[in-house]
């Protein structure tokens, strides 16, 4: 059933587009799903995608405008003028309109919202870009459905009806009292089976979940998660309802956050995709890079200042990226299960009680590890007492590079630094350094 | 406004359960939320937890034991009577109760299933069980508000009333033709809007998204995020509506994928959690630590077969843990971004296009990070030559390794395997080999 863009019928776009067949191209689309839209824009050059934007009827460009790349729409959004943009702004959601109007320059911003007929919808576009960013304002939009606790069952229907017209989904009906106070909400249940002159304050549910316009996204995302929120009312310190948060909002929201985290943890400094430009991928890669560079001289100028026990034990030498490897791998492993087990709000107990446990664990590993490295080592040189020495620092190895890797996103954690830092590159480079220096000050400690 | 649980307030109701003390428990939790219930359930030995769902509604208790970890559910679970099981049972959405029934051994099965009173649940639960892991069918409920096309409006929200007591939140309201075939749905708005004796075959929505029942989780996953769905219908091959997937249970399977996916790049083969038992954490960590042991043999092996230049240019085998080092971690940064595009459908052109991008930016890379390196090192050591040979290896490693980070992901992910595998410990270990060879072959070659 989903629908599938085919290189043909991408041609066949262009095709009408280059001929400046307008009329056809609306007739083809018309049907199309905004977010299929989306993914025709996303793959024609900026002139014909503004062509095709000013060809379909608003309604439909205005949600496909913003399923695309922030990068496309800013070309095309160039493309068009204040009034073009003014008439996507007018069907829009609120916050989707703000964040458009966010993306804009200065000038145009001006222009742009100068030409929004609806005098509330300004007001309301102008009062979301006063919100810090990824607080629970600025997430917001002001469409939503309430009615006062003084209604009746009835007035509320004939209300409903009226308010309905510019909310696309009704999630939840909200209950203010007279100075607009949010006080509960109302089943849509209860609204269906009530007598017609009930009155709603016998009827409305007074316990509701709310959040703050300066809640922070992340409480937002994991109050709706967890208390299984499709749609979350946003009030003002004076408990004055402002707004609502949907949960495609916090969806999108989650996803981004994964993204980060999984960038993070793979080198990836800025938030890219594969799609990007070469220089923007580049900057967001460089920098663990040099990271990376760094900690690979630091380890070389360690095994320079090892250089004496060269001629007697070159093996040494050898094993020096089994053993750097493995302070990587070990302290990739236990910062993820941190990081992760933070951001999902499960880690309890104290840091030492999982400092031991990590201890613990890395000794298991360890120990597995070097036994099997032993026995390989002295099989294969048959020098028992170099196999040993090689052996017994990769144990200790793992067992410190496990305890860094728990440590350090949970310091930062403690010091209100996102932990997801402290994974890949980070960890990687500073367990490679500290494994290296352990591993020879050990094995020289054994064979010396 | 969110619930924080409190050591002493555990503490109170560890009282309270050693007291046996049930009626007051229930009167101190009767207004909480069941997923703050939860919370506490996972802080409580099993016993206790278990006095404790048998002393509160199993409204509320049901919805906690769908909140809680599979494994603190299972103990809870062992100390309930199939009654008791049965009773949890008929408060849960069938999609939760199939989950549940699925859990049971095969004989606490049967017994539950002949404990639950109303034949259609049955019926709807062992339906539910025989669907296919991570298909539709295995994730949908069977709770739905449908109308026929032949009711009128009034006939419409009669039913709706009815239907409607057993469905808790009304999504979409899904319009069936005689024979139950799925073919519209019904706004809201238009509901309230229409005319009492308007027919819903007047009124309708023709165009409706929808799954069958054998579609993956992950397309499920797809199309509701593209298409901003907050429910589908799911149909069977002959189109029959047989239940709906709601948005809740879409933002649990993309938590769970973006979890697994981060923790498959951190060398973590299994779903575990930072509380989970050593060995269970062992077990998922230990596979990839014997990659990397694997890795780190064949560049130890590698590194031996080069001994000759030992005397000559020990400086070279100083440098090998940063060239391992940089070729994992460009590795890791091409495959991330790759499998990053793959699970977000966002991967266009050909795979030579791909590669020959990935080799201009790594070249970009690889140049700035090369020039530096040869300054420094040419500036310590004062042997241009090794510098060069150095810098110019680290230059080709990185070209190689971002290609290999960029093919492989590609390559698994064309045989129908799950990319993600290919990065963390995978690509770092295959590069860890490939940079070492080709690192000490290209020095060699400039040296000698």
């Amino acid at each position: 059933m989903a629908f599938q863009l085919t290189t043909d019928f991408l041609q066949h776009i262009e095709h009408l587009i280059a001929q400046r067949n307008g009329l056809e191209l609306k007739e083809l689309l018309q049907d199309f799903h905004f977010a299929d839209i989306a993914e025709i824009l996303e793959e024609l050059k900026s002139d014909d995608a503004t062509f095709l934007i000013k060809s379909l009827e608003s309604e439909i460009t205005s949600e496909a405008l913003m399923e695309i790349d922030e990068d496309v729409r800013e070309k095309i959004l160039e493309r068009l003028s204040p009034k073009e943009i003014a008439e996507e702004l007018s069907e829009m959601d609120t916050d989707d309109a703000a964040d458009v109007v966010a993306e804009l320059d200065e000038e145009v911003k001006q222009e742009v919202i100068g030409e929004i007929d609806d005098e509330d919808r300004v007001a309301d576009i102008v009062e979301l870009l006063t919100y810090e960013d990824s607080t629970a304002g600025a997430l917001m939009a002001k469409e939503l459905v309430k009615v006062k606790e003084t209604w009746t069952v009835a007035g509320c229907v004939r209300e409903m009806r009226r308010q309905a017209e510019n909310v696309t989904r009704v999630h939840s009906i909200y209950v203010t009292d007279k100075e607009g106070k949010l006080i509960g909400r109302l089943s849509l249940k209860d609204l269906l089976t009530a007598a017609e002159k009930t009155k709603i304050s016998e009827v409305f549910i007074p316990k509701v979940d709310f959040v703050t316009v300066h809640t922070e996204n992340e409480e937002v995302a994991r109050i709706m998660q967890k208390y299984d929120l499709e749609a979350i009312p946003v009030v003002d310190e004076k408990g004055i309802l402002m707004g609502r948060i949907t949960i495609d909002d916090i969806v999108d929201f989650i996803k981004d956050e994964a993204e980060k985290d999984y960038q993070m943890a793979a080198g990836i400094s800025q938030d890219v995709e594969a799609d990007d430009s070469i220089l923007e991928l580049t900057r967001a890669r460089l920098p663990w890079l040099f990271l990376g560079l760094l900690g690979g001289v630091g380890a070389a100028t360690i095994m320079g200042g090892f250089e004496d026990i060269l001629q007697s034990y070159a093996l040494l030498f050898f094993y020096t990226p089994l053993i750097a490897a493995m302070a990587g791998n070990v302290g990739v492993q236990s910062s993820a299960i941190i990081v992760q087990g933070l951001a999902n709000d499960d880690i309890k107990g104290s840091v030492s009680n999982r400092l031991f446990k990590e201890m613990l664990l890395a000794m298991l590993n360890g120990l597995i590890l070097g036994i099997v490295l032993f026995m390989f080592t002295a099989a294969w040189y048959g020098d028992y007492r170099a196999a040993a020495a090689i052996s017994i620092s990769l144990f200790v190895v793992i067992i410190v590079a496990g305890i860094i890797g728990t440590f350090i996103p949970l310091f930062l954690n403690k010091r209100g630094i996102d932990p997801a830092i402290a994974t890949g590159p980070f960890i990687t480079t500073s367990n490679d350094i500290f494994g290296i220096l352990i591993y020879f000050w050990i094995a020289k400690l054994i064979l010396f």
